[in-house]
C-alpha cells in the first residue's frame, strides 16, 4: 500500500510528522508490517529524533550548521556547487550525512516508535520548499 | 515475523550483536527476504562494521567522540540540551548521524553479510542502559 | 526477487548505478513495492544524491576527505587499524557515516525517485575494488 505525503517548508529546520504519518497508518488494515518513508529530494533529509525538549531540535541544526558551513564561509571555499547560493551544496552534503528513507515496524497495527522518538523532515535550504515523501507499507 | 531483542549496554561503545540475530533468523523458516531491525531509542545506534580487527571498532568511537565532543567541551558551549549530563545531547547528535534502523537481504536463509560485516548496537550514553532492537521479517 | 550486480571501482568517488538498477526493475513484473539495495563490504558505501551537475559529486567527495582525512594526516594520529594504508580506516568511518543500503519505492513498475536523484555507489579506498550490492525486490 503506498501513498504520498506533500509537506510545505518555511526554512530551515525540522518539521514532525508523525502524527500525519500515523494517521494514515490508523486507515489502513496492516497489523504487522514495515512503514518505509522515503523523501524524493536531495537537498532535505527525513529524521527520527527525540520529540519531548524542542532544544533537541535546536541543537541539532546547530550541530549541522557547524559542521557543513554555508559554501561562502572561510573553510568551505572548496565547493564548486554554488550557483543556487550559500545554503545549496551545503543543503546536499546534509542530505548524504542524513536518511533519505527510513524504515519504522508497524506492530498491533501501530508505529513501534520508542517513547521518545519522533518522525521529521528535517530540512536544509533557507527558502520556501515544497517536498514529497512517498509512504509504503508492506 | 516479529521479535524484539533486550540489550543490556555497559558504557558507550560498540555491542556486536550478529550471533543473536543470526540464531533468531535459523529458527524461522524464511529462505529469501530482508531483516529490519529498528532501534527504539534516539541516543543509541545500530551500525553494520567491520568485525575482524577489534582496533576498528576503538577507532570509530575515537572519531566520533571527536567529531562530537561532550557538551561541556569549549567548542560545544552553543547546546542547550545538557540537563542530563555532557553525554546527553552529543548522543541525539550521534544518533542522527548513524543509522537508527538496518535493512539485511536473507538468502538461502542466512543474512547476506560480507565476510567482514558484523551487527552492532552503538550505545552513545556512559551509563548502563537497557535497549531494545525491535526486528522486522518479511 | 533476488539479484547481485558486482561493480569494478577504480580508486575513490561516486559510481552511478541508476540505469543497472532500472533495467533490472524493468525486467521484472514488480509494478508496487520497495527495491532495497545492500552492499557488502565496509568501506565503501551506497547514496542517493543529485545526478545533474557533477560538481555536486566532486563537492561531496572533498567534502568527505576533509572530514575524515587519511590517518597520516597531522589530524588523525589517534587511528589505529592502519596496516592496509592511510585510506583504510578513514574508509571504515565514512561507510559508517554513509548508508550500508537502500529502499526505494517502486511505483507502476518504477523506482519512484525524484527528478535529481541518482543512485551511487561511493568508493572510499583508493586501490580498484570489486563490490558487490544485493538486490531485493519485494
Amino acid at each position: 500500500m503506498q501513498t504520498r505525503f506533500t509537506l510545505t517548508t518555511q526554512g530551515a529546520g525540522l518539521y514532525e510528522i508523525t502524527a500525519q504519518v500515523a494517521r494514515w497508518l490508523a486507515g489502513t488494515t496492516v497489523q504487522e508490517g514495515v512503514l518505509t518513508l522515503f523523501v524524493r529530494h536531495t537537498s532535505c533529509s527525513l529524521l527520527i529524533q527525540e520529540n519531548a525538549d524542542p532544544d533537541v531540535q535546536t541543537d541539532l541544526q546547530a550541530f549541522f550548521s557547524r559542521l557543513v558551513p554555508p559554501s561562502d564561509h572561510p573553510a568551505m571555499t572548496y565547493l564548486r556547487h554554488t550557483y543556487e547560493g550559500s545554503d545549496d551544496m551545503p543543503a546536499h552534503i546534509k542530505a548524504a550525512l542524513l536518511p533519505v528513507s527510513l524504515q519504522i515496524p508497524v506492530t498491533d497495527g501501530r508505529l513501534a516508535l520508542g517513547t521518545w522518538q519522533g518522525l521529521y523532515l528535517f530540512e536544509h535550504r533557507d527558502a520556501p520548499h515544497r517536498r514529497e515523501v512517498v509512504a509504503h507499507l508492506a
